[in-house]
Order: C-alpha cells, then structure tokens, then sequence
C-alpha cells in the first residue's frame, strides 16, 4: 500500500549544490530537532476512472513539530500566502494567534477536510474535554492521476500517517501526499532539504517539505540552468498545479519573524522556475519549535528571547537555499507513474539532467 | 427534527427601530434578489453528554447567492476577519479570487469539514467534470449544549438544507447553524434583517444573516441602550464564542469595495455590545450578486460599472445597521433550549426588555 | 501661540461612565507609565482664505512612548486599518518589524510630510551616525478651518511639540493637530483617556489619544445615548473627515497581541457612532512600552514573558472604553473656533447634552 | 547637473535573452502606452562628508502613467510588500482605493518627505480646490554615496523631473533616484524593461522600472548564472539596500488583479538572486491605464471588462521576466561613481560578464 521512494538520486547525490549553507545530517526537515514525518501512499487501481473506485493515486503526509502534545505545546507558527487559489484549512487562525497546534498535514486537494475532521479526532483523543482544535491541512490536486472526487484518503489513514512518522523519514517523490502529484511537467511529490546555521545567538536548523505539484515544463531550473528549455517530457504536460511549503525550524522566532521567513520561501521557488501562475495555490507554513505556547497562551518553554532582528538574515537564506533544494529533490526522487486514464507522469531523467548541468558548468 | 422559530417577536415587532434606513419587505437576506435560505435543525436527545450519542444541539444554515450554478456564476465576495480564532473553510480562496463559488453555509465549529465535504459533492454533482471547489464555511462552537464532538451534521443534512432553501425564510433563532448558540448569555443563534437603498446609480438592498454565539451578558446593547446592565440571565453564563457575520447585496461592487462593506460589518457588532474577546472566532463574508464571474473569469452579466467609490458610504450604513439588527434579532426569536448536562440558555425575556427599553426612552 | 484648551468639562467631569473599567489618574494617555504629550497649536489670522497666508488653524501632537532615545529603544507597535482614505507616514515598517523608533506625531493632512521631515532632524540630532528613521505620523484634514495647503506646520514646531512634552499633559480639543477638526458636526480635535487593569500577570494601564474629524452630526452616541439625533448644529456640516486613534500600554504585549488591541480601538469609535464613511481615513496605532527593543533587535528590557493570550481580552475592554471615551471628550472639550471664509465649528452644548443624557438615564 | 547614463550597454545589447517573451521597442516602460519617464541627478562635490553641504549623490525619478491629469482620471493600482523595511509614502491609500491618483516618484530615503510634499505641490497646481492628495513615493537609502541626511532633492527637482518626462526615456544605472545606489556589491541605481503580450483579449505591454539598491555581492545571477560566484567587486561591499519595482501595464486589471500581478515581481528579483535581507525595504508599485477612474470613483475610460482571471498567467510571466530584466539593466547601465569619504560604486566590468555568461552557455 506505501510505495517505497525508490533508489533515484537526490540533487546532492550526483553532485548539485545549491547555495552556500550546509546541510544537516539527513538534508531533511526532521534534521529539525523533535520534527517527524509520516506518510501514508495510497497507490491502487489501474485504467479508466470510476469515481470512487479509482485508479487511487494519493495520500496523506504528517509533519509534526515535536514529541509532545502539540495542544499543549503549540508552536510559533506563521503564514504566507504566494497564491490562494487553494483549499488550505485552518491558516486563519495561525495568522490571528501566532501558533499551530496540531500536526501539520499535506494531502490531495479534495481529501482535505476529511483529513481535517480526522485530525481532529487524533487531538481529541489526547486532549479529553477540549471541544476545538484547529487543524492545519495543504492540499494540491492530484486530479491528472488519481480519482480525486473519490477521496480515498480516510480517517484511518491520517491515523496511520501520524502514528508512523519518525525523526528519520526521508522519503521524497511518490510518498504520502506526493503520490499523484505534477512537477514542472514530471513526476513531482514530496521533496525536503535542510540547512543548519550557527549563529551568534546559537546553532539552529531549517528545514523546508515541499509537495510540488507546480510548474511549466518550459521553465524549470535546477541551480540556475535552465533544464526545462534542455529537456521536456514527450507529453508535456501542462499542470496549473499548486506547491505547498512548509518551513520547520528550531530557531526561537516569533510569529512576525516566522512570518517573515515564510516569505522568504517564494524566492526559493522562483529559482526552481515557478511563476505561481493563476490556478496555482501556493501557500508557505512555517513553524519554530524554539518556544512552545501553553494553552493559556504562556511561553511554556523557550529561551530568553527571540532572535534579534537582523540577524534573520542568515534564516532568510537558509529558507530559500532549502525550498529550492527541496523542490529539486521532488523531482528527483519521483518515479515514473501511470495513473487515471492512461495518463502517466515521468520521472525526471536523473542522468539526461547530469549531463545538462555539466554542459552549462 | 426541525424546530420552529416559534412565535417570538422581531426586535421591529416591539417597536425597536435601529438606524433609519428603511428595511426590505422581509427584513431578511432573501430581500437581496435571488438569495435563498435554508436551515436543517437537529435537536435530539437530553440529559448527559455521550460522545456521539448526544444531546445533539445543532444544524446547518444554506445562504445560496442565486438561483443558478454558482460555480458558472461565480458572486464577487470577500472576507473581513475580525478576531481570527475559529475554523471557517474557504476564506484565502475568496480573498485573491474575490469571488464565492458555492453556496454560503454556516454550522458548529467541529461540522465545518464535513460540510465542506458534503459541498463539494453537491457542486460536483451539478459540475460534472469539474475536480476542484472551494466550499466556505462558517462556524461558531454549539458545545455549550450540543455533543459538537460527535459532528451529527452529516451529508444529508447539506443536501437538505440547500435543497429547502427558499426565497422567502425568516427563520431566526434556534434554526440551523443557529440551534446550540449562545448570545450575550441568552439563547443565540441565526438572526438575519436587511435595507434598502435608493442612490443615484439605482436601487439596491443589502442583507445581512448573523450566527450569534458572543458576547458577554453585561455588555448587550438594543439601539444603545445597556440591556445588559440591567437585565441579565441568572446563570450569567459567559462564552468566549463566536459570530458569523454574512452580508449580501445586489450592488454591483468589485471584491475590493465588498471588503470595505465587510470591513464596515463590525461597527454593528460593537454596536450591539460585542468586543471580539479573544476567544471569540468572528468573520465576516460578504457577497454581490451585482456581477456574476463566469468560470473563465469573465464578467457573463452585470452593470456597466462598479458602485461609484463616493457612494458606499450608504453601503456602508446599511451595512451597519442591518448587522446590528440581525444580531438583536438572533437573541429576539430564540427560544430557551436546554441541552446537554443540564445546560440551558434561557430566551432573552422580550417583555422585560421592551420594559428597559421604554425607560430609556 | 498655544490655545488653552479652556475650561469645557470632560465626560466624567458630568458623570458620563463609559465602561466598567476605572480610569488611571489622569485619564489620558500620560497615565501610561513613562508617556508624555506636547501640544503646538497654530491659532492665526481671520477672513478670507489665502493660500500660503492664512487664516492658520492647525498644530502639531507629540507622542513620546518614554523619555529615553526611542531609537535605541525602540517600542513593539502595531497598525490597525480601518479605512485607508489617509496619508499618515511610516505604517509599513511599523507592521514589518513591529516596532516604533520615533515619536508618534499627529498633524493636519498635508503637513505631514514636514513633520515626518523635521522628525528625522530631531532623531538624527539624537543619533549622529545613523542614516535611516522611520517617522511615524498620522493625520486628519483640517482643511474646513484652515489654510490646509499652507501647510503652517514647519520644523521648529516639531520640535517645540516634541520638547515641550510632559507627563501631565491632558489638554484635549483645539490643542495640537486638533485645532482644525471638525467632529460629528461639532468642533472636534483631540481627546484622551485611560484604563487601568489588575490582571493576574500584573497591573498595566491602557491610555487612548484620539484626533477626532470624523463623524456626521446625526449619528452621535454618547454612552449609547442617541445624541445626534436630539442634538445637531445649526451649520449640520457633513466632514467626510478622519480619526487617528494611538493606544498606548505598558502591558508587555508583542507587536502581533498589539495588532490585536488595535482591533478594538473600531469598537470604541462604532460606538461613539462613526461609520468610517468612504472618505474618512481612519487608523489605530498602538504601542507598548513593556518590552523595548534595541537597535539590534534584542530586547533590551521587558518581562520574562509577553501577556498570556486569553488575559488579551481585559486589554480589548480597556481599549474599547478609552477609545470611546477619548472620543468624547475630543467633543466635551474643544471650544467654538472660527476659521477660514467665515467657517465656525461650534463646540457642542455640554449642558444641553448632559440634559439629554438625563432624559435617556 | 544630470548624468548621461553612458554608453554601456544593456543585457540584450550583449546577447542576454531573459525570458521568451518579446519586448517593446523601447524595452522600457514607456513602451506602456502613455507612460512617461524623468529623471533629475544630482551630483555635486567631492571627499569627506559635510552634512547639509554633500557630496550630493542622489535625485528623483517621475513615473507619470499618462499624459492627462491623474487626479481626474486616477489609475487602478496595487501595491505588493516584499520587505517593509523602507519609509515608502502613500501605500495604504492605494491598498484601499485600489488607485493612484498622482504621478508615482522614486528617490533617495531621506529625500522621500520632501518629494511627496512636492508632488502635493504640483498636484494642487493642477486642481484648484482641492485640498487632499495621496503623493506616492518610493525609496532607496543612496547614504552610502550621498550626503542623505542633506536632503538635497527639493521642490523645483521633483517639478523639473515631472515636467521633463518623455515617452521616450531609456536612461538608467546613475540617473534620477538611482544616482547613488548600489546593487549586488556594484554600481546600481534605474533598470528597466518591458514585453508584450497579445492575448485572446487583446494586446499589451508590461513594463517594468527598478530601484536596484539590494543584494549580496556573491548571490547576484544573470539569467541563472552565478555571476556573483565568479566574480565580485573588490571591495566587496555588503550593503542590505532596498529595492523599488514599478510595475505599468495598460491590461485592463482590477487593483485586485494588479496586487496579483504585483506579487510576481517578486520572482524576478530572487532569480536575480536578491534575497529581501532584513534591512532591504522591497516594495512592488502596480499600475493600469487601462481603465481610468475619475475623481467621483466611476470608471471614466475604459474596457467593458477586466482581463478574465485566466489569462493573468502570462500577464505575471511579463511582469517577472521585465523585473528581471530590469534589475539586470539597472546594474550593466551603471557607471562607476565615486561619492562621500572615498566610498565608490564599481560599474559592474560588462565584458567580464559576457565572459562568464558564454562559459556558462
């Protein structure tokens, strides 16, 4: 039921180096001290579409902050929005009260409320008496592969995905939300990078997820070459598409602050070669694991103060650096799949795109 | 199954008269041509709360914009946040969109994913082919009386209440969405009045529908007069709550000139004795059914031109008042209604009010 | 040079109590610990309008958060937009970064690009290296009154205002900017008051300033009580006008909680009876001198942690109140004045008003 | 007393194509039909600063939109906040209104005050009567060249940059506003560019005018090549600058249209390789003359409708790849300019750059 990622490269491993930080041990968002990633791949079903049969290309991918209950111990959290032409639940809230708590999730654009409903079941369970939570849930719309309408992603298996996540997951491409998603005209999906700073103020790592289902064949840019004008694929597909980001980081900042990384975040998407054109719903979320918010509202934990100002610099570039890698990397890691109707995405090809970036080095 | 409003007056009907804009013949939303509503009330079982069981204290309410496909006629909207804690669905979409393309609806806070997912199936239904929607949805939190954990909405409940919308509710009280609410420690819920403006560019009525769940028993304010000091429901229950705030009009107004009416929604929230608490979620949604957007984006029907800037200013009244009077109105027509555990909201006593309301002249 | 705002009483001094909140010592702004006020009023010339001549009926307001160098000690601050048909200067910076490095100034429209001028001379003076302030400066129009285009405010008044601020300062009506104001008809111009709160998490105190030039005469509320219907002047002038509103606290508030009180201040003005028509530019600008922030970013003072978030909603009370409050008294207290073209605002009948006020009580 | 921008050349002069799209004849933004460019430069003495007396390294930049009067006939507009470090004048008015009613100015920091106060000026000449303007000002911080507290923009500069507008100004690098900046470690200051689109529509143009003042020396890329790895000013000079992109079109576009077409200029300033540091105060100007709005809010000229939602897609790959272009121009126009203490901008070596770009390629 999960497809495993496979054995393609990332953009690291064949010797593309974006930007200048370095990376943390997994280049990954769980390089975030306590982040886990769980993903649940719902891969089923071949041929015509029958709605709410299938072919079923989807699933569902959690992010969560930390060990503990994210209730309890809410996490700064901010917004940006690139493009709303979206169906993201519960950013309202994150913007009013500067905190997100629940488990972040990713799915299929018409999965999402059920998702959010479910996730709200999983923090009932843990919090008896409470009567509101406020699922965060991204979406992009897995509709060219998958039947969408019959949103196959159920309430168990956000419980599967929450309960599965580690602080090791690296899975990338055809994995969890990434499943039936469109990159540039490949295969896309999940992707992760992370970069690590050490500060004056401290060490502090950022780590961004991408579900990249985005992006004009034409334009797409790996480190500034410009492979999509090199290389296209033979259908090429053209997919209004969406990108959800999510930016994780233990760096103690304030929800203004992370409301300025957030936006940091399209810059990153615009070396990749997105335009967030018209259909495409692009939203940022990101979080800091740095001070926890009680649920009377005090800092329950944290250090004495938020970064200074402008030394946000440096998180700027560590954004930027690791959504562009990020999103290469979902492309990289996608295998080739064949979903609704014959339609099938490609997997980029890893070697074609090698030789393109020797020749432009 | 559902409940009657029952026979209470309207604030008018005891000689109450806010502002000095004249009201449409219903005092109503539906006296914005076109604009329907419809309410499933779900009122079962008593006594002590059982997960899922109940007592079930709540509902649905469906503003429809117009008799026609609405995603083929999309209505220019927007949205004014006022106090961001709550869990409505669809609101960035309309924000860089500015349109709604799916009937208003409006629940408890924990059925608001099951709507959106109940919506979008009817919008699929009626829009074959079509694999994304964005449903909006309202919510304020019934959980003072209602079992709000088991979600007893389901998807039926949509079909249902959109299907029974007419042109011609006045349904107020503990209707729909309305059935578990709280208002100023009275019985709360729906609430609705209207106005009707003759400006130089023509005719044009504005509506407004409210879900009342806010506000502090000491602060209600009728017309300015401070009920709430001198009249206050024994048990002085407060709640943090909530309102939903919904203005329609058939002005022709861009969605930039909607969020400015919008904007203008909580002076009569203030009016009434509302101060947005902290945890008090409270948007407002505002449409037009001046100029219908066609899926292309085009304008498909519509006037020449917007509403001339300079004249919203008696949007902008009408606005007000209509919002001030939908909210007396939704504590007016609600009768007590007991619900789980033994908690009852006891209906605001008219007689007595029109008492302390004829002391201050 | 200076108009005394003379001998007119304030609301409390006729036994008008908005709200249920006591008052700091003074009632105003000041009460803010470490808070001072300057006034320059520009009172000159009578007759016919003549550009650049006269009559002059302007002025210029200093807030000063605390009496070191704002710069290096920079107060969290927040904007609130309630209709942007204004010019005021700086507001941007103040939402990016949250803070206020400057004196607050308050002036007629079309000086405010001088005051913003002769305000970075003044922090310039106080930081000799430094190339880049952000000069915070609201405005109405006194246009009415006032040789508006002459733009009679320069430099030294600035300074004089800013230099000659004090902690006792409670001249209200036509004292500083406001000596051009109109208000619901009637003279307007400045007005204060204060809130002082005993919260678990300590004492604070929330100080309002108003510039009231806003307002049409029939929709005055004073305390509820319909005013403007029983009470206009003779002239029924309809300014389409403004109102600033700033907010002062020393409650350790971060610069989002403070976007959040600044929220409310829009209570405080619907009750008074403003509808923020089209033309009238209105703005909330709140500050707290409970956390200040270095050049660096740093905090540099400040609690160990900021307000827990539902302790906010005392806060929103207090701003509610004083907010309407210094409305009030921005009317109670500004005398008759005559201005440009045989122009007179008339001060509101404060007998004639407490008469009224009875009648409703 | 002005600066010929030289006889360097422009990217495409050297064979830089960036983007596909065609461009203007120009390749500027008064290839926008109707929009007019002037510049006055000012550039006085020589060594160790003297405040008040120079060296003078700065001036001021007119965007006239058209040839009429902008009061009578405003233009819908937009504006989008990259990074609101920056004293920017005027923004919140065209946020709410959704216009410019006043030609849009660029200068140094300091001198932002006096130019909007300027423009009121020359404004009011034009409009007897009326007593309130919205002046729009943007800035960069020219202090590492300039005298900027000196202010040495005035009055008659601002009308002889108005008065001096053509339909055909292509200058750039060290002219207008841009005479003392810095961009990517080099010599900066006015870059434009434009393209043309013909649509299902109808034609149009997007041009696009920048204010390069941002960027690291090591991160700057020309169409996706990392110039800033390969080569860097001597100097190396870090400056965290600003900068200002104007955005004209004659698409006919709603002012919410153009805050979505304002977002996109964005995507041209990270391919550029700007990051938006801390203290880089990016601001997006947007403007339409396809539908003029008069004074009283009616559209006075125009379209029978906006661009259908759509097609916006290409309208936002014209505004990044201008803005791109733009900034590129901004730099390769530049001449090498000495200014205060010694300090002195390097135009960026063109001949090295076509070196690299042909290694790259």
């Amino acid at each position: 039921m999960t497809a495993p990622c496979g054995t393609r490269p990332r953009a690291r491993d064949i010797g593309i180096r974006i930007g200048v930080l370095p990376t943390g041990p997994l280049n990954a968002i769980p390089d975030v001290p306590g982040v886990r990633v769980g993903h649940v791949s719902l891969i089923e079903g071949e041929g015509a579409l029958v709605q709410g049969k299938g072919p079923v290309r989807t699933g569902v991918t959690a992010i969560v902050p930390h060990g503990g209950n994210l209730f309890t111990g809410k996490v700064c959290a901010a917004v940006h929005v690139i493009n709303a032409f979206g169906k993201s639940v519960g950013l309202p809230q994150v913007v009013e009260l500067g905190n997100i708590e629940a488990p972040i999730m990713l799915t299929g654009t018409l999965n999402v409320w059920t998702v959010a409903d479910a996730l709200v079941d999983y923090m009932s369970e843990r919090n008896p008496g409470v009567y509101s939570f406020n699922p965060v849930v991204g979406e992009c719309n897995d509709g060219a592969l998958n039947d969408t309408l019959g949103r196959h992603v159920k309430r168990h298996h956000v419980f599967e995905a929450l309960e599965s996540a580690t602080r090791t997951d690296t899975g990338e491409g055809n994995v969890g939300a990434g499943v039936g998603m469109t990159g540039f005209g490949w295969k896309g999906g999940i992707g992760t990078a992370s970069r690590v700073l050490s500060e004056d103020w401290g060490d502090c790592t950022v780590g961004a997820m991408v579900l990249t289902n985005t992006g004009q064949a034409s334009d797409l840019r790996i480190n500034g070459v410009p492979i999509g004008r090199e290389l296209r694929p033979d259908t090429h597909p053209y997919v209004e598409g969406s990108i959800m980001i999510v930016i994780g980081t233990d760096a103690p900042l304030s929800s203004r602050q992370l409301g300025r990384v957030a936006r940091r975040a399209v810059f990153g998407l615009a070396r990749a070669g997105g335009i967030a054109s018209h259909g495409s719903g692009d939203f940022v979320i990101a979080f800091s694991t740095g001070t926890l918010i009680s649920v009377s509202g005090n800092q329950s934990t944290g250090p004495d103060a938020f970064v200074p100002e402008p030394l946000l610099s440096s998180l700027f570039r560590a954004t930027i650096e690791a959504t562009e890698e990020a999103i290469v990397n979902s492309l990289f890691r996608a295998e080739t799949l064949a979903g609704r109707d014959g339609t099938t995405r490609v997997g980029i090809p890893v070697e074609a795109v090698a030789a393109i970036m020797q020749k432009y080095q």
